[in-house]
């Protein structure tokens, strides 16, 4: 197993391109005073919610329509200067750096919705438009979108890194729920990816190589996304269990008797705690699964009971029921919260995120060994988990300043991505590779696919322009 | 709007290139008896279920292993002649045809179960497996494999032509079904994938490449599947309406309505009588609708009612329910027969199927005025849809020896795909590009996207060795 690149080993990894005047100039000419220069807005979009640190990019260009994005391409294309699209920032895997230099194309001006189908449950956005913002849109027709991870990220930033969230495991991710792209290739021109047809036996499908490329290929500049009816009715359950291992179980059984839960969400106890004290929740410090059921009003009691009758078996404590929205809203909120009632807990420390996702049966194997080393290694930490999916996130909460405590957490993402892996699960469920498990790629995929990504990377994008030194080393 | 290829037009396309001497040794060599050069062996790899006509392969090699497989492909390449796989020879659309060429890899005998998890839902099984001997096998544990083409073709063919059936609208297709592939690069190179994580951020979707690609990438040698369990209750329905609009409207409102129906047919008067006559059924001779309801047997009579009380709004007459799974049985044969029902009400045609798929708002629009240009051309034919995904098929009987009416067909197909794309559709659905519709994927994608598609072919099949001519022409 390769070990995996530390921000410590990232900074001799640079290697920053020129970026020629004549390109500054060029930018500076098309785009005015929507091209910046200035350090303070080159320094924001410089970072995201990884742990690393690189130089900013030399220009930020805010895009506000597809010909801006393509036109800032072609312009960087001529001066083969790397592009790297900007979103919400909200990448927790360094996507975002520049870490060969370059310039930054801001799509989040770009935020409308660009036409909604509500008779075909389709709707077609602007990149930079955020999946709150996007669902506050469209409220009023009785659909919606249900890809959520943890950020309130742009709906180009979660095509790019086939992101998925709390409800996948009932209604899919990125890659089932996005119809159609528009992208603009490494040679500044705009092509569609799909119509908006459900399905389509088509010719390539360029629309699933673009989603989770991390910007690699082009910049995503139009996303059509599949909608849901909003459920006639909803209802969420807590319930408390004795061990980690009662709750996967639980889970196993619900998702192997075909009972269509929404979302399905493991808290440890130690993480209960820290969002009890962050969102003045009471919920039982014990493993936990949040739970919810859409259906009928006749459907969500049934699937509810089954669940129920499942959890007892498992010695899972008495259902607490959240019916009313408000109810709802206050736990999903916690749920969602849970990263950043972990990082207060630990005052100036930052999370190292893991992201394995595994085979469900092998769910509590991969858990068990880990949490133990988690608890022997010393840090604090949080664990939280998609688990009906097999997915789980351990965020070590370091003291950025230590280089041990930094060490220990990536010894501890080492282990656990290699017991993933030997369980036949991925490195990565749904925050993507970046710079931070570009070595587990490689012992995830093999080499041969890797080198076939390469390959697609180097047709597409012959000089490397697109977000460089992502995903895999040319 | 390109003109379709006709079969006609084919011939003149045909660039055979040599086999070398050479090459037949060296595959006699390694493979002795499993390499067949007999006239009768080639002939019958030489065609599959589309009108069109091309000379045989000038070898068959009946693989049983991947490392056959990759043999066979790496002797291929080092003579950069054309490999075509082949599973059940079930193609509408010319796939299969040697038309530059080249010998045929049979991978009918790779047809085991390699793996079954049924814990974790999941199944890997060789390319040639056909899906009913899948479902046969797995019978036991309770799950299922959803997607079901018309054919009982193979999984591997399945997987490279994107297929889906009658069950898409509520567990998708080979899109959403495949989680990971091996396979056999043009350079004879056996490459995973995936793992079986349901999952995955972890770089290129290169299963999704492949998924669809119409074995002009590589050739499939392993397919992990999705599984799902066998519904606790099942019920079909059949319903008739007064026309082909009112049956359209109850689906899209069903759709609309987020009931979680599990199969949605189209069957129009017409082959309604086809159907009634080839399988001995007393269907209602009318527009009809097909339905399935999977679930709970609670869920099921729900979901039942409220299609009923849809279908109602809109003059369906008194549903029919087949709750036996003998009556369900000859209910869903009959329709998968409406294909061989057609054929037989003509003796001595040839089908000319149609393919597209539009938002489902949009069906109506596309479906009724097709259906009076094809009565007004005096030609037979049949009509199936799979309406909850927009998807339908005529297919036009004509005599295969005339020319004019198979130029009416063509005409026929042509006009409808003009309207599909103009209603934002696709050309396919689920049968795939092949050779027919070569002319309607640059119609459909645009230059851009099909230049897109033959950048990717060129860089990982240089010597376009991969059943070359399919899906666009180099």
């Amino acid at each position: 197993m390769n070990a995996p690149l530390s921000s410590s080993q990232l900074l001799p990894a640079l290697a920053l391109r020129d970026v020629p005047p004549a390109m500054l100039d060029a930018l500076s000419a098309r785009f005015g005073a929507r091209c910046s220069f200035a350090a303070a807005v080159r320094e924001q979009h410089g970072r995201d919610e990884s742990s690393f640190i690189a130089p900013p990019p030399a220009a930020v260009v805010f895009a506000g329509s597809t010909q801006d994005v393509a036109d800032a391409v072609r312009i960087a294309d001529a001066h083969a200067v790397p592009v790297i699209a900007f979103g919400s920032g909200s990448s927790l895997e360094g996507h975002l750096l520049a870490v060969q230099g370059g310039i930054r194309v801001d799509v989040s001006r770009m935020n409308r919705v660009l036409r909604l189908d509500s008779e075909d449950l389709t709707v077609t956005v602007q990149p930079g438009i955020s999946r709150k913002q996007l669902n506050e849109q469209i409220k009023d027709t009785g659909l919606f979108f249900p890809v959520d991870p943890g950020a309130d990220a742009s709906i180009g930033g979660m095509a790019a890194t086939r992101a998925s969230g709390t409800n996948a495991v009932r209604y899919g991710t990125m890659r089932e729920n996005v119809l159609a792209l528009e992208v603009v290739t490494a040679q500044g021109e705009a092509i569609r990816t799909g119509t908006r047809a459900r399905k389509s036996a088509a010719g390539y499908d360029l629309t699933r190589l673009f989603v989770g490329s991390e910007g690699t290929l082009g910049v995503i500049t139009e996303v059509t996304l599949r909608l849901y009816p909003l459920p006639e009715a909803v209802s969420a359950a807590v319930c408390s269990f004795p061990s980690i291992e009662a709750a996967v179980r639980t889970t196993i059984q619900t998702i192997q008797m075909g009972v269509p839960i929404a979302r399905v969400e493991l808290i440890d106890a130690n993480t209960v705690r820290m969002v009890n004290a962050h969102s003045r929740t009471t919920l039982r410090e014990e493993p936990m699964l949040l739970m919810e059921f859409h259906g009928s009003p006749a459907s969500v009691k049934e699937q509810a009971e089954t669940v129920q009758d499942i959890a007892a078996e498992f010695s899972g404590n008495a259902f607490e029921w959240a019916s009313t929205p408000e109810e709802r809203t206050r736990l999903w909120t916690a749920r969602h919260n849970a990263y950043f009632a972990a990082i207060q807990s630990r005052p100036g420390c930052r999370a190292i995120s893991t992201d394995t996702c595994v085979p469900i049966s092998r769910l509590a194997d991969c858990l068990l060994d880990s949490v133990t080393e988690a608890d022997a290694s010393g840090i604090p930490y949080f664990l939280v988990g998609h688990v009906g999916d097999g997915n789980f996130h351990f965020g070590y909460l370091i003291d950025p300043d230590s280089v041990e405590e930094r060490s220990t957490a990536e010894r501890l993402n080492h282990t656990l991505v290699e017991r993933a892996l030997r369980l036949e699960g991925t490195c990565t469920g749904e925050h993507g590779i970046g710079l931070h498990k570009m070595g587990f790629l490689v012992d995830e995929a093999g080499a041969g696919a890797v080198d076939m990504m390469r390959t697609l990377k180097r047709a597409l994008d012959p000089k490397n322009i697109m977000n460089p030194g992502k995903i895999f080393a040319m």
